[in-house]
């Protein structure tokens, strides 16, 4: 009871700061609906069965103050030829104002200005229901409709959710972050029907828990993911398919931290100070590890694309590391700026002039016989042939230099990588900017 | 052809070597002869129903020159009571000689010394057949006449072969070598009818391979050793049974080295000279390596027993040392004149002074809790806690020094170590005496 007592405190300063106020939010519903008037005009203009609707979190009154994102969605007949619906619906969105940009999901949009507000405009299919979805945008609508149909006024409460999610780190569904979405925040906050019994559920989430609203998943589908949480919607759907490990168990932290001593830090943790050069240098003096970054240029992708193959490479370098007998201590990925850069703090980065190269086992006779004669100190080691050799690289920033571009990077990074890569170590990370002495103040925890 | 007559001139010069000459030869039976008849005499004289045989090498004219052993088994009626056996079958052995000693196998025998050699008096029970064996040494008296009925006149063979065993470092059965037995080597004669041909053989052994000679082994007994041969006196036995996969695959690799180069120098390596202190410290230097023994008085036991212990004991440190996340390159034991050592050789024996503590996955709720509660850093790490602490070794020689004693030891070198011993590290291994310079010769390959 003192406990709720004291996170409903919280909870309302909590609103306070992130609810916007109601002029904003009249504001902002006025945009939406100027948007669809001119979109439904526009439409007509040019001859389309084609309506324009309001979707995500503003259109739901889950949004949180200071974002000025509105998604607005083309609703084109289900049997409109995709080239034609791709065509006519980026003309009908292009209508919309003179700031355009054309961006691309599964298929493309557009990304608009105006007014100050940052529009998505998406043409999509308005099937029937969402087991007849052409593509996965579809489904948007559909989450809508659920959404406003049974956040049954909570939506304060979902507002708490999301930012607590945001201020422990694990908000965010994109590839980047792979935490909890925002439409996965809203469904949780209608299975629990309150932020703290959200939380409460949180602290005792577990690897492969099952959440199912409306009871109706379909069990023929599998779900190798950390967390499933059925998509009412659609029941083959897992809408946490996003989350990571990492993430999940994060959330379970946090929530297990914050119920026996709730702080609004939780909400709004203290703005992360970017270690600066002798704080780094202490460090690593205290710790006598060694920190090594490959930094270049970022490729001209979206973060979807990027991030992925950062964490691809950076497993990569850290392979190739571990493989040849150093140590990765702790490995991540940056990307900031127009830099990016695979972070790896070594435990082991130099070793001595010997390494034993196996070779192949006896019973492979012919193998085994030209492994005998290309080395002459060949001896038996167990079932199978090895020789003593000086070591081909006692120096882990010297491998890494020498086989980077053998490594396994993404398409993109490893393009990126191939015009130009610096090896920075120690301080030098530090000319990547305030953004890396930022990452390193948690990467060296 | 031209290889079996390089081969046939190098086993000429080796029988020159190796076989006994007739005086000696005759000298060593008439010796045997004499003792049998007076431990038969002494038989009679206590009314003891037994009889001496002379059985090994010796007794089967496959001896390597120099050789002073002389096996001889007392043969007591089956019915005998153990402890009978044992008291009457001692005290025949004492009455061979004044320079006795007893010594302990499966049971107990005297090694007497006679004339000059060391004779091996073992009391046993002759049994009608080897299906009846009371206990192991019941079998040698069924070995002896196995063999003299099948080696048929090929014991300078067995000779050859005795001695490329035993200049590649293969011959002995002992638990020190794991290694082939005599008896094994005449076998390996009988089945492939000369030393050529064993070699042959050899070069073209593997992992799990059978040798049957009298085509009767029993297939429901499970053999897990790297070769099987079978016991053409006991089916169920395998008489390969001490031997490692690691002296198979030496024999394999020495027979498949000596085939196209044939050398007196495999049955006669040159002498491994100490190296000295100027050596190792070059080689030490060459290498960047650490060397480092953990080096005890040997307890007061036989090879047999103290060379599983120091094996087991190494396994134990080198498993400490990787598992604190050092490196060892290399591992063996050694014993001689009254020491043993432990001996390491490591890649990596500094760490940074950081490491990863690993905590419970956050499904334990309980111990979770303690962990979080605990250590103030805990973060999620996968599906568990973890914390970084400082690391509590930083130097591989200081943990050995630490932890030795909680190492599994095996029990006469836990309690030898327990009393005394001490951490040698490069040049100071040779304080140990010119055998450990010997050792170092081939450990540093």
């Amino acid at each position: 009871v003192k406990e709720a007592a004291a996170i409903g405190e919280i909870a309302r300063e909590v609103i306070r700061r992130v609810k916007p106020s109601v002029k904003d939010a009249d504001h902002l519903r006025g945009i939406a609906k100027d948007i669809i008037a001119r979109l439904d005009a526009g439409a007509a203009a040019m001859g389309l069965d084609v309506y324009a609707i309001h979707v995500g979190s503003t259109a739901r009154d889950t949004w949180l103050k200071g974002r000025k994102d509105i998604d607005i969605f083309l609703m084109f007949p289900p049997d409109t030829p995709r080239e034609k619906l791709e065509l006519s619906g980026l003309a009908l969105a292009r209508s919309l104002s003179g700031d355009c940009e054309e961006r691309y999901a599964e298929h493309p949009y557009i990304k608009a200005t105006y007014e100050g507000y940052s529009i998505d405009l998406v043409p999509c299919f308005r099937v029937p229901d969402p087991a007849h979805i052409q593509s996965a945008v579809d489904r948007s609508p559909f989450h809508n409709t659920y959404v406003l149909a049974h956040i049954n006024g909570l939506t304060d409460e979902a507002r708490l959710l999301k930012q607590f999610m945001h201020g422990v780190g694990v908000y965010g569904s994109e590839l980047k972050t792979t935490g909890f979405s925002g439409y996965l925040c809203e469904l949780l906050i209608i299975r629990y029907g309150s932020f703290l019994e959200t939380v409460r559920a949180g602290a005792n989430l577990y690897q492969s828990a099952v959440i199912d609203i409306e009871g109706r998943m379909d069990k023929t589908v599998k779900h190798p993911e950390p967390l499933i949480v059925v998509d009412p919607v659609d029941p083959r759907r897992n809408v946490a398919a996003a989350l990571s490990e990492q993430k999940l168990y994060e959330l379970v932290d946090a929530c297990r931290r914050f119920l026996p001593a709730p702080s609004i830090e939780f909400f709004f943790p203290p703005d992360n100070e970017p270690l600066d050069e002798a704080e780094l240098l202490a460090e690593m003096s205290r710790r006598s590890t060694l920190l090594v970054a490959v930094a270049f240029r970022s490729p001209d992708v979206v973060e979807d694309t990027l991030f992925p193959q950062l964490r691809k490479a950076a497993e990569s370098v850290a392979g190739l590391v571990d493989r040849h007998e150093f140590k990765v201590f702790e490995r991540d990925v940056w990307a900031e700026a127009g830099w990016s850069a695979l972070v790896l703090e070594l435990l082991v980065w130099k070793l001595p002039d010997v390494e034993r190269h196996l070779g192949p086992p006896l019973e492979q006779r012919e193998h085994a016989a030209k492994f005998l004669e290309k080395y002459p100190g060949t001896y038996v080691y167990g079932f199978r042939y090895a020789v003593n050799l000086p070591r081909q690289h006692t120096d882990a920033v010297e491998l890494i230099d020498a086989k980077l571009k053998d490594c396994g990077l993404g398409k993109n990074v490893a393009t990126a990588i191939k015009q130009e890569y610096v090896l920075l170590t120690g301080g030098s990370l530090l000319s990547l900017g305030p953004g890396m002495g930022k990452f390193l103040r948690k990467f060296l925890r």
